[in-house]
């Protein structure tokens, strides 16, 4: 099955989430989600930045901004997707979750990823909430780790579309291609 | 083998890496590294976060600040210690790259983290620049990976000695239990 990953950013906070939250986007991109969805103010750059990635290095990446993050959960009740909390509260990782995750059938995976406080709810809500370990770190590692278990490491492999530029990996220095 | 992994953030900026940098530092703690370097003019902050950390969530991990990254390397030659650096414009992560590494019997791991602009001599002294995909994101997502792969996602199931708090994973919720 081919999967469509969406990643919904709860908890962004003007000023000081604003680099988290690029990172977050770049993540949700590189390691081959669909698409990301901000909820509440976000300052414009974010949504630039992660856009010129995408116009520069390829592939087709949508971000959103929404003012409500329970329609977004409504939405995707509606269309029956499936839809993961990372948490550090929640259960490890494991290769048997992920197997389990996959063989629900659905296509549209919903990846909830809070900053600070994730409202009660959203504990119930989800269908898995998941812990990159238990310990404190970054929503940016766990996203990064939870995709590149889900597609066991073959996201970083992935050719983009419609790319201006491309890296030639080199042992030493920097090699980069402009594609017309 | 047992590792040493020491992790050298480069190029800091004042006020805007200040959250990048301290969940850096986090992500090297919960990924399984012993100590993380800052060079440069670093707040206060991230190191009180940091240690705050450490002291309720236990283990022992080491931050510390100097004026010079090239002290840093130089002393880690001195030690015949192993430098990584982790780049996008490096050669990518494999099981290969990860077994050769770990073959080369070097106990002292140095991984250097750039920010923004990394100086071209970096490139010439790492015995290794590995890309974690050739796509940007963010250094805390290449950390989280590289540690992630180099252990083996075992470094996620670590148990933390000395820890006054810790989570009982649930599916559902939280439990945070106090260890007195």
């Amino acid at each position: 099955m081919k999967f469509k990953i969406t990643i919904l950013r709860l908890g962004h906070r003007l000023g000081r989430d604003k680099r988290i939250s690029t990172h977050l986007g770049l993540v949700a991109r590189a390691f081959g989600a669909n698409e990301i969805i901000y909820v509440g103010d976000v300052e414009k750059d974010v949504l630039e930045k992660i856009n010129d990635v995408t116009k520069r290095w390829g592939g087709s990446f949508s971000i959103s901004i929404e003012k409500s993050y329970k329609d977004v959960i409504s939405k995707w009740k509606e269309k029956r997707g499936l839809i993961i909390h990372l948490t550090m509260y929640g259960i490890n990782i494991s290769r048997k979750i992920i197997k389990e995750i996959k063989e629900q059938g659905k296509k549209h995976i919903l990846i909830i990823v809070g900053a600070k406080k994730v409202p009660r709810e959203i504990y119930e809500i989800a269908d898995y909430n998941i812990a990159i370990g238990n310990q404190p770190h970054s929503e940016i590692s766990a996203l990064a780790i939870f995709l590149d278990r889900f597609f066991n490491g073959k996201e970083l492999n992935r050719a983009y579309k419609n790319a201006k530029i491309k890296i030639i990996p080199q042992a030493r220095g920097k090699k980069v291609i402009k594609i017309s």
